[in-house]
């Protein structure tokens, strides 16, 4: 059963990659001028920055921080490599309490050649490396099953099917998945394991944006809702039936919309949330 | 187990695309010259040609017609629309008998915005209507599964899983599947459905290029053998311990190898088949 059409913004979250033009202070600004309750913060946007002061200044704005992205990337060829993506993911936990983030999104990595078998056995005791520190510090870590376009370079886990699987590894209430639509919408086993995650009380988080036909760039083509052929009210209806009620993200990553003005890209992207997510 | 390396050209076909510019007649010399031993034809090489003479020419110099590309496309959003896609599926077998094909490749078709399921079951009504005349022509269909990035508008089939799933719906040896490693590769499901289709007898065709990283373009950026990150041995392995002994394929889409002289390229090829297919 599709769901209901949303009525208010209560429930969204934009991605300061979405704007990626605005600074994490414009952003701030900007979005509480526009009533955007909610953030995912990228970690570039807290470089050179007091982070924690970041998380105030947020919080101060009325602007609720949903989560940091992006960890992950655990793969690489040596074991320098592999030591360095773990350290580099203890420091986002570490981020992530600085800003008040509860959850990290977790892109899992991979490398072009190395095979997705290995990537995958990588992935698994990077996460591992990283749990203990995450309960301690009471942060969420959710793998995100990436479109298997991006298998090469940057995630071998492609499925929510084989999220699902590696979160059942770990059987921890620090361990879930992301349901991004961009990435799953294709898969015949979707609702199957929208269910199945939901059922595990796994589903950390949602985010939405648009498949445009044609796709003129594998990275950053990504459309707004309604501009394309994802069926974005039947998948929220499966996942908010599979108990989530939280933020509705939207990321996207578009060249056309980084070019034009953000303050009236904004305005569409609250149009295209109401009339079409 | 990895295949063990190819020590000649007597397994090696070409798809007339992937030396595009050159019209059939250009393709039949060329690769009669060069000892390419088989060639898959796509339909639009047969435009305005006497297409039993086409497979007359191709015979006399020496070079076997592995199958016709391609039929399918059944989705459409009104009847008339699938009505005319069964049409054009049903004189495609006319055109692989007088050609002499044995097989047809099916890319099974998407219509942006029409759900997935919708688009499976017209696809499933549309290999229904032609599996009759497909039998008593004696033309085989292959159901060619479809990297997920196409299922917008190309295919709705997307993982072997489905067509073999597909497949089992008519269990008829004249439908099977194609194994187009470009559209599989990252599939963790890939190797029991590989194995499954070997079970079943269908696996009809086999297909080989490479994903280039990074890939600059949905459709025309395939890379040679080598170039990428699939991985060729592993797959032909599984491949072939399924019984599959054809043809071995080589289909390249990319606008970088098009752009070259094409007798230089197909050198390329040939090395390319033999060090890293």
């Amino acid at each position: 059963m599709s769901a209901q059409p949303l009525s208010d913004f209560s429930r969204l979250c934009v991605h300061t990659i979405t704007t990626k033009p605005w600074s994490i202070e414009e952003a701030t600004a900007r979005y509480a001028a526009a009533g955007v309750p909610a953030v995912t913060v990228w970690r570039q946007w807290l470089e050179r920055r007091n982070i924690a002061q970041v998380g105030r200044a947020l919080r101060a704005a009325g602007i609720e921080v949903v989560s940091l992205c992006r960890g992950g990337f655990f793969p690489a060829t040596d074991a320098v490599g592999r030591r360095a993506a773990i350290d580099d993911n203890l420091k986002a936990i570490d981020e992530a309490v600085e800003l008040g983030a509860p959850l990290i999104v977790l892109v899992c990595g991979a490398v072009p050649g190395q095979p997705l078998e290995v990537s995958r056995a990588q992935i698994a005791e990077g996460i591992a490396a990283m749990v203990d520190r995450a309960r301690q510090a009471n942060v969420k870590l959710a793998v995100e099953p990436l479109h298997p376009m991006y298998a090469d370079s940057r995630s071998a886990i492609n499925t929510l099917r084989q999220a699902n699987e590696l979160c059942d590894r770990f059987d921890s209430p620090h361990v879930g998945v992301v349901v991004d639509v961009y990435h799953v919408w294709w898969d015949p086993d979707l609702q199957q394991q929208v269910e199945r995650a939901g059922r595990a009380g796994r589903i950390f988080a949602f985010h939405v944006c648009d498949w445009r036909t044609p796709t003129e760039d594998l990275l950053n083509d990504r459309g707004l809702m309604g501009e394309g052929c994802i069926p974005l009210r039947q998948i929220r209806g499966w996942v908010q039936q599979s108990g989530f009620s939280g933020f509705i993200e939207v990321e996207v990553f578009s060249h056309r919309y980084w070019a034009m003005d953000q303050g009236e890209f904004l305005g569409k992207i609250k149009n295209a949330y109401l009339k079409h997510t």
